[in-house]
C-alpha cells in the first residue's frame, strides 16, 4: 500500500462507499462497518454519525483518532460480518482475517486488504446529533489490486457494486479543487 | 411519481448517489448539485454540508426547507449543468428543462424527471460546520422510469453509475430497521 496525496483523499469518500472504521482503545484493535459519511471539505475533513450504541465510539472519543479504510466488492461478506458483530466480544482482526497494518500519524490500524485508507484525527464531536468530525492526515492506496469497484450500502440488506465510470473533467474544470 | 413509505427514505441516500437540492426563496424556485450528504438516522434524518457560498444557503435558512431530489445517469450533464452556474443570475428549471412539482408538505418544488424526491424541512444549522440537518417529511419515487441507476460523483470530474445488485438481506436481518 503507497501512500497518495491527502489532497485527494475526499476523492475517497465522496462517492458514497461503504466504509470501515478502525479504532484503538489504548491495547485493542476494533473495526465498525458504517456507511453513513459525508465529505465536508477537501482539505479533507469529513463527518461519520454513530453514537455510544456502538462499541468504537468510546475508542472514538478517547483516542480521539481512526483510520477510514474502503474495502471493495470482494469483501462483501466480511463487511456485513464486522457490521453484524461486536468488537465488545470479538477480536474483528482475527475472525475476519485481517491484516492490521501500522501507520504513520494514528494508533489505529489500516487494513492491508482494503483498497484505501485513510488515517484521520477526531476534529470535532457533536454529541447531539452523533457527529463525529474527522480530519485527514494521510492516506494510503493500494494500486496494485486488481479489484476495484467499492461497495455502495442501500440500506435495504443489498448494495450495489460502483459500475461504469463517466468522465466529465472538461465540464467540471471551474469547479475542481487543486491537486485533484 | 408516486409516493413511498417515509421509513425506506434513508434507501435513497445512504448509498451515497449525487443529489438536486431544490429550494424556493418566496417567489423563486432554485437547484443547487451537492454530494456532500449523509444518512444520519432511519426516521429518516439527512446531513447536508454547504455554506454561504452557495446561493441555496440563504434559501434554506430562511425558509427552512427543501427538497431532495435523486437524479438518474441520464440526468449527468443536466446535474453538472446546475452545479456549474449559479441560481443567482440562471433560472435553472428553465435552463435545464427541468419541471417543478407541487410536493404536499414544503413549497421547494420536487423534480419531474428526477427518480425520486424527499421533501425535508430544516431540523438544525451547525453553523461551525456548514452542516444542514433535514428531517424527511414525505418521500416519492417514479417506478415507472426505466433507467434507475444513480450516479457518484467521485469528485475529480468523473463519475460512477450503479452497478450490480448484491443481496445480502438474509446476512443483514439482525440489522434492519423495521418498515425497510
Amino acid at each position: 500500500m503507497d501512500t497518495m496525496r491527502l489532497s485527494k483523499a475526499f476523492t475517497l469518500i465522496e462517492p458514497g462507499p461503504v466504509v470501515l472504521v478502525t479504532t484503538r482503545d489504548g491495547h485493542k484493535n476494533n473495526i465498525m462497518t458504517i456507511s453513513w459519511t459525508m465529505v465536508m471539505d477537501f482539505t479533507p475533513v469529513f463527518a461519520i454519525t454513530t453514537g455510544p450504541w456502538n462499541h468504537s465510539y468510546k475508542a472514538l472519543q478517547e483516542s480521539r483518532e481512526c483510520v477510514l479504510a474502503i474495502p471493495t466488492v470482494d469483501l462483501i461478506d466480511k463487511v456485513i460480518g464486522i457490521g453484524t458483530c461486536s468488537g465488545a466480544d470479538t477480536d474483528k482482526f482475527e475472525k475476519f482475517k485481517l491484516n492490521p497494518v501500522k501507520g504513520k500519524h494514528v494508533k489505529a490500524p489500516l487494513i492491508e486488504e482494503c483498497l484505501a485508507n485513510i488515517e484521520c484525527k477526531v476534529a470535532d464531536v457533536i454529541e447531539k446529533h452523533g457527529i463525529v468530525v474527522l480530519e485527514g492526515l494521510s492516506a494510503w492506496f493500494d494500486d496494485v489490486r486488481k479489484e476495484k469497484r467499492t461497495l455502495h450500502a442501500v440500506g435495504d440488506g443489498t448494495f450495489i457494486a460502483d459500475g461504469r465510470k463517466l468522465d466529465r473533467r472538461n465540464m467540471m474544470l471551474s469547479k475542481l479543487p487543486p491537486g485533484v
